[in-house]
């Protein structure tokens, strides 16, 4: 099973002034194509704090995916990160830079040839209608912060994720957590590999907790669900879905 | 200056079923009262990922927040994960045993009993109408993973994080960020204690840079904010906040 981790990077998350959008869209988007993200990492627009984090994800993930810090000015540092992280030289991509000056019509400036500026060696892979390439060094694929534009980048490049989805069923019980948490506990022991999600609900009025099943296996779902509703009682279950 | 982690427990923001506002508003109150979050981790339901993310924070924070993992179920296992960070032994706590009995008016079950194991020597706050306490161990602050919960929580404990706060000034600009990187590496020169955002909003029509100038010392970036506008082109100026 491919696992994947986020990192984000940029100071407007940490400090409050912008909400992260980016590692909600790229988790629902990694789980529905069978990947499984095991940890996001927010982080400042510092370039050895940039490398070090890169560096460690890239070691223990398959796949990383960074948000951020990809623009022309004095805290985008992500590129110099990346690179820093794997020991490589920034250099100005000229074959980017002509990109840009034929999408501006006019001679780059120097923030716009900063912008040109990647880890040498770097995999460029041709994003749909947009004039910048995606970036990929090692396993390391580098999204802009810009919900709109990584969004984009990430469908120009999904289908190298493609892995077995999982299944998920879900249940609306109307029981409080703990009066069915026996009784999860109990599923689980039967059904080791199942994962099991429990989530109390206090807004609701029609049921008080969401069950999550899943699995891989669509045979085991099942399974373990009708195990599930035969440990329920009948009127505690509000919804199946 | 003071400075936090926030450490996010939960599968099921991992796999994207549910989008973590928890991180999103503790950045804002903690920034609004002068503390400076500089990492987010969301990790899985696993203690030992806990116990090792949360040690890792404690000893580089002032300030550590946990949200989510402690409920009454199978996947609820951040108070073991901190305890074991700390290595210190979880105990049921028969004081909150007895407040969770006098809300249910019945004796507490297995599950609602391990919703009072907490970690040795942990200290509880009271947090106003809830009958949980907030509990805190070392400098790690356990929070719910409700968001309603979380916030009445932290409301009840904020004054512990009252620092010097930052102010902040807003500059909407007409222009290309690329146009004005080179003024904005300037300002930073001639101001380099001066916090610098700059965020290009390529769905807005009147503006297409918001900059941000922060400081805890208003004069500074009063100063900055001055510099600013006498660098920029007067038409580039949209609005200043």
């Amino acid at each position: 099973m491919a696992t994947a981790a986020i990192v984000v990077i940029g100071n407007e998350i940490l400090s409050g002034k912008v909400v992260d959008t980016n590692s909600p869209y790229l988790c629902r988007e990694l789980r529905a194509l069978g990947v499984e993200v095991d940890r996001i990492v927010v982080i400042p627009d510092e370039i050895d704090v940039i490398a070090r984090e890169v560096r460690q994800q890239s070691e223990t993930h398959d796949w990383v995916f960074t948000s951020g810090g990809v623009g022309p000015t004095h805290d985008d540092l992500t590129m110099d990160g990346v690179a820093k992280a794997f020991g490589l030289p920034v250099e100005v991509n000229e074959a980017i830079v002509a990109r840009i000056e034929r999408a501006l019509k006019q001679p780059a400036n120097e923030s716009q040839r900063k912008m040109a500026a990647l880890p040498r060696g770097a995999l460029l892979i041709d994003a749909g209608d947009l004039w910048f390439p995606v970036v990929v060094v090692e396993n390391v694929h580098i999204f802009p912060g810009i919900p709109e534009l990584l969004q984009k980048k990430f469908d120009a490049i999904r289908s190298r994720f493609q892995g077995v989805p999982f299944v998920l069923r879900r249940v609306y019980v109307r029981r409080k957590e703990s009066d069915i948490a026996h009784e999860l506990n109990a599923l689980l022991e039967a059904h080791p590999e199942l994962m099991l999600g429990s989530y109390p609900r206090i807004r609701e009025t029609e049921y008080q907790v969401l069950l999550t099943l899943e699995s891989r296996d669509e045979g085991y779902v099942q399974r373990a669900l009708e195990e599930l509703l035969a440990r329920l009682p009948s009127d505690a279950v509000h919804k199946i879905e």
